[in-house]
C-alpha cells in the first residue's frame, strides 16, 4: 500500500515521513493513541449531552478580545506540530470550552440548539463514505436518496397526488427541489429562478442568464426589477438581490401590522403604485415569510397567494425556520397558503435538529429548475441524474442521508412533540413575561419564538402621558437598559437570550431594542425560563437601581 | 428534565412519544442498540479503509435505473419507523454498498479520494459542537481560529510580511478571506467582489450592490461585462456569470495553446478588441487556472499577473485544485505569480483531504471584501467580529476547525508528501501510456492529472496522412471507443477512470473524447495504474475487434 523512504524517526521531534503520514493515514500510531481517541469519541458519540456540558463553555467567560490574543500563528508548521491524540485533546480541553455551549436549555437566543445524539451517528457516517453528491459518480445511491427525501418534503408542502410524486421522484430530467448549504443560500436560489423565469428567452433574446440583466432589461423593456418582502425579511435577501445584480436597494421593505406580519394593504398598494410608476418595473417575487427570525411570525400566506396569482407574480416563502411545523398536526395550520408558493425555503440545521448546515429550496413546479440548468464535458452531461445540473452549488456533501434517517427514526410525530413543545413552552413563557410588572411583551409568539423587554413599571406609567418627547426619551432610556442587561447576562456565562431591534408598524414609532427568545430544546422548561427572567430582573436591579 | 406524557408502548409497532424521544435525543435506547452502534463507529473510526472496502460499493454492479425502483417512498411515516440502530444498519448493509468507494486506490477518476481517518474524527467533534459560524454567539472561539487558518492559507499564498498578518490576523475589521460551500461558491465569491469592486460607489452613484448592474452600467457608461477565462475554466464561472447578472455568455472562453494552458496571444487580443469595441465593455476579472479541472493544467500566472496589473484588470485565480501544491518545497514554483492575484479560490475537500464539503477564497486586499458587507438587526452588528459580515453564506459549519486541526496533525511537509507522490506518479503513468502502443497520451501530466485515450496502433497510421476527412472519422471512431471503455470498465467494477471532451488549441481540431486520471491517494500505485490500463485494453480487444 503505502510506500517510500523509511527514514528513522527520531525520539522527540516528529517528522512528516511515509511512516508518520501511514500512520495518520490508515490508523492510530499506538495503542494509547487509539485508547485516547477511544475515550473521546464515546464521551461524544454516547453521551453527547453530558460531554458537552463537561467540556464547551457557555458564553463570555474569557473575552473575545483576549482569546484572540492567543490565536495569532501565522506559520504551518513544516513537519507535524503534534500527535493527533494532542491535537484532539486540544481541541476538547482548549478549544471546546472557549466555543458556545449551544446545546445548554439556557441557551434560549439563537436558532441553534441541542441536536439528537444520533445526528452525530449519522454526521460520522456521511464523513466517512465522504459521497460527492454534485454528480452520480461519486455518490450513486446516494443521490437517489436525496430524490427520495425532497419529494417527502416537497409532498409535506404541497400535497400533490401520489401521480405526481410517482412520475417526479426519480425522473432524471425534473427536480422538486435541491440541498443547499443554508438559508442563505436556499433564498437566494429561489430568488435567481425567480429572475431567469420572468426574463426567459423569447424572440431573439437568450435569456438573462446567458445574455444578462442589461440585455434582459432591454428586451423586456424594464428600467428596475424589485423584490417584495416585509420588514421582517431576512437579510439574505437583501445579499441576493446585490449578488443577483438587481441591487439590494430593490429589496422593498413593506411595512408590517401590530402583529409583525406583512401588512396586506401596504403590499397592495406598493404593488399597485409599482405598475403605476413611470419606470417600468419588475415585480420578481413577493416572499412571505413563515416563521420570521426576529420574533417567529408567520405572514397571511393564504392572501399572500391569492395577491401573487392575481397579479401573476413568483410567490416565495421563506420558511427556513417554520417549515418543519408541517410535521405538527396540531399547529399546521398556521403555515396554511405555503401550498400556493412557487418556491419554499426551508433549513435542516434548524427544525430538523440537523447539525450545521443543511439548506433545502422546494419548487412547485419540477420543470422551474430549468432555468438554472449547468452542464460541464465531464460531470453533469444532459441527460444523467447529476444533482450538480440545477443547483447553485458544486461539491456538496450528503446532508439528504442524514435527513432521510431522521424522519425515519423520528417519525413526523417524533419532530411534532419537539415543535409542540417549542410552541406551548413559549406559550406559557409569555404569560410569565406578562405577569411581571417590570417586563413587556412585544412580539407574542404565534411559533416558538417571541420578543419581550424590560419595562420598568415606573416607567410604564410615565409613558402614557401625551408627551412624545418624553416618550422617545423613555424608549431609548429602555433601550440602553435592554441592551445592558442583555450583554452582562451573557458575560455572567448562566444563560443567552439574543436582543434584537425591531421597527414597529407604525412609522412614527421608534425603534426598540428588544431579548429575543427560541424555544427549541426539548430539555427547555418553563422552571428554567423563569430562572432567566429573574436574572435579568437581578441584573436590571443592581445595574440600574 | 424531557417530560410529558408517559404513553404506554406497545411491544411491537413503534411510537412517537416523550419515552422514546427523550432515548433518540439523548442516548441509546438500550445496551443491545448500544453495542451495535459501538461495533459500526469502531469500525468507521478505527478502520476507516477497511471499512469502506467491506462495505461499500465500487461503481456499477446495480444499475443506476434499478436502484431508483427501490427509493419511491414519498410518505413521511407518522410514527418511527424503524429504530435508530436499524437505521444504522440499513445505512451500512443496504446503502453503502451502492454508493462509490472513493477511497479505493482504484478509483482515480474524480478529485474525491481517500481521506486520512482522523479527518472522520475531526468531522465528529465538529458536529457534536454544532458551532454556527456565522457569528460569534454561536461559535465565540471558533470564529477566531478561523481567522488564524485564513492568516495561515492567505500567506502560503502571498507570503506578506510578519507585520501585515499581525495586523489583520485577528481584526475585526478586515478579513483575509472566507469558507465556503466549495470551489464554486468561492470562484462566485471572487467573481462578486470583482464586480462591485468595478462598480464601486462613486459621486450620486451607491455601488452596484445596492444599486444593480442596469444603474451600474449607466453610472460608468458600460453596456457589458466579461470576465476572461481559458476554455479549460470550470463551469462554475458560467454558473457566477448567471448568477451576478452579467450573463455567462459573457464568461469569455480563452484559446489554450498546445498545452492546455490559456493561450497568451489570443488573450492579449482578446483584451484589445474588448477595448476597442464600440460597445463599451467592462473587464471585470481575469481568471487564471492553477490545476484545471480536465488536465490539471496550470495558466501561466506570472505573465497573467502582469497582463492585468497593466491594465488594471482584477486577477483571480481558480486553485480549487492545485492551491495545495504550495505546501510542497518540490513543486511550489509551478503556481509561481499565484501571488500576484487580487483573489484565490482553494479547496478543503480536494488536497487538504478534508470530507466534503469546504471552499475557500482568499483576497490579497484585507479590506476589499468591505465591497459585500451585509448586517441584520440581531446578528451581523457593525463592529463586531461576526464572521457572517462578509460572506456569501448564512448559517455554517466550523470546517475550519478541521483543517486547522489537519495542518498542525499533517505539517506542510505531510500533505507535500502526497502532492509529491500525486505528482511522480502521474508522471510515472504517463511513460507508461507512451509505452503502450495502444494508447495515446493526450495532456501530459503538470499536476497530478492526465487524460490520455485509446488509439490503437493500427488507426495511428491511418490518421497520419494528409486526408482531412479520414482523420475526422478516425477520431469518430476513437471517440467512441474511448466512451464504450471507459463505461465498460467503470460497469465492470474494479476500477473507474472519468472522460472528458476536450477541445484542443487548434480551431480546426476535432472534440476528442479522453480518458482522465486524477493521482492523488497515495496507495494509488504505479503497478496499481498499470492494473487499469491493461483491463482498459482487454476492454477494448473484447468488444471493438
Amino acid at each position: 500500500m503505502m510506500k517510500k523512504q523509511n527514514t528513522i524517526t527520531p525520539k522527540k521531534a516528529l517528522v512528516a515521513d511515509w511512516t508518520t503520514l501511514t500512520r495518520t493515514f490508515i490508523k492510530p500510531e499506538d495503542d494509547a493513541a487509539r485508547s485516547t481517541l477511544i475515550k473521546y469519541m464515546e464521551q461524544i458519540l454516547f453521551g453527547l449531552q453530558d460531554f458537552l456540558k463537561k467540556h464547551v463553555g457557555f458564553t463570555e467567560e474569557v473575552s473575545l478580545l483576549d482569546l484572540s490574543k492567543k490565536f495569532t500563528d501565522i506559520r504551518i508548521s513544516k513537519n507535524p506540530e503534534k500527535k493527533l491524540t494532542d491535537v484532539l485533546t486540544d481541541l476538547i480541553e482548549d478549544i471546546a470550552p472557549h466555543a458556545v455551549n449551544v446545546a445548554s436549555p439556557y441557551f434560549v437566543g439563537h436558532m441553534t440548539s441541542a441536536i439528537p445524539f444520533f445526528m452525530v451517528h449519522l454526521k460520522t457516517i456521511v464523513a466517512a463514505l465522504n459521497q460527492n453528491v454534485v454528480k452520480i459518480e461519486t455518490s450513486k445511491v446516494v443521490s437517489v436518496v436525496e430524490k427520495q427525501v425532497l419529494a417527502k418534503i416537497h409532498r409535506l408542502i404541497y400535497r400533490k397526488s401520489d401521480a405526481f410524486y410517482n412520475e417526479h421522484i426519480q425522473s432524471p430530467s425534473t427536480t422538486l427541489g435541491c440541498f443547499t448549504e443554508n438559508g442563505t443560500l436556499s433564498n437566494l436560489t429561489a430568488l435567481w429562478v425567480a429572475r431567469n423565469v420572468f426574463f426567459a428567452p423569447k424572440n431573439g433574446f437568450d435569456g438573462v442568464e446567458k445574455e444578462g440583466l442589461q440585455t434582459a432589461y432591454k428586451a423586456y423593456g424594464i428600467q428596475r426589477s424589485v423584490v417584495l418582502v416585509s420588514r421582517r425579511g431576512h437579510y439574505s435577501l437583501n445579499k441576493a438581490g446585490g449578488i443577483l445584480g438587481i441591487g439590494n436597494h430593490n429589496i422593498v421593505a413593506v411595512d408590517v401590522d401590530e402583529n409583525s406580519r406583512i401588512h396586506i394593504g401596504s403590499l397592495n398598494r406598493t404593488i399597485k403604485e409599482i405598475k403605476n410608476s413611470r419606470e417600468k418595473t419588475a415585480i420578481l417575487a413577493v416572499v412571505g415569510i413563515a416563521g420570521t427570525t426576529e420574533t417567529g411570525t408567520v405572514d397571511p400566506l393564504l392572501k399572500l397567494g391569492e395577491i401573487c396569482a392575481e397579479n401573476s407574480i413568483h410567490f416565495h416563502v421563506d420558511a427556513a425556520w417554520g417549515g418543519p411545523t408541517l410535521m405538527s398536526e396540531k399547529y399546521s395550520h398556521l403555515l396554511s397558503g405555503i401550498e400556493l408558493a412557487n418556491s419554499v425555503t426551508i433549513d435542516g440545521h434548524k427544525q430538523f435538529y440537523m447539525p450545521m448546515s443543511c439548506g433545502m429550496v422546494y419548487f412547485k413546479d419540477p420543470e422551474i429548475m430549468d432555468q438554472v440548468i449547468y452542464h460541464a464535458h465531464y460531470v453533469n452531461r444532459p441527460g444523467s441524474v447529476d444533482l450538480g445540473i440545477k443547483s447553485p452549488s458544486g461539491s456538496r456533501e450528503a446532508n439528504s442521508l442524514i435527513l432521510d434517517s431522521a424522519l425515519k427514526i423520528m417519525g413526523s410525530q417524533g419532530y411534532a412533540l419537539l415543535i409542540d413543545h417549542g410552541i406551548e413552552t413559549a406559550r406559557e413563557f409569555a404569560g410569565e413575561i406578562e405577569k411581571r410588572p417590570d417586563f413587556q411583551l412585544v412580539t407574542p409568539p404565534e411559533l416558538n419564538i417571541l420578543t419581550y423587554r424590560l419595562f420598568p413599571a415606573s416607567l410604564q406609567k410615565q409613558i402614557l402621558g401625551p408627551d412624545v418627547e418624553q416618550a422617545i426619551s423613555i424608549n431609548e432610556k429602555l433601550n440602553k437598559i435592554n441592551r445592558t442587561v442583555q450583554r452582562l447576562q451573557r458575560e455572567t456565562g448562566n444563560s443567552f437570550v439574543s436582543r434584537t431591534t425591531l421597527k414597529m408598524g407604525n412609522h412614527l414609532e421608534q425603534d426598540k431594542v428588544v431579548l429575543r427568545a427560541v424555544i427549541m430544546n426539548p430539555m427547555t422548561t418553563i422552571e428554567i425560563l423563569r430562572k432567566i427572567l429573574d436574572e435579568q430582573e437581578n441584573i436590571y436591579k443592581n445595574t440600574f437601581t
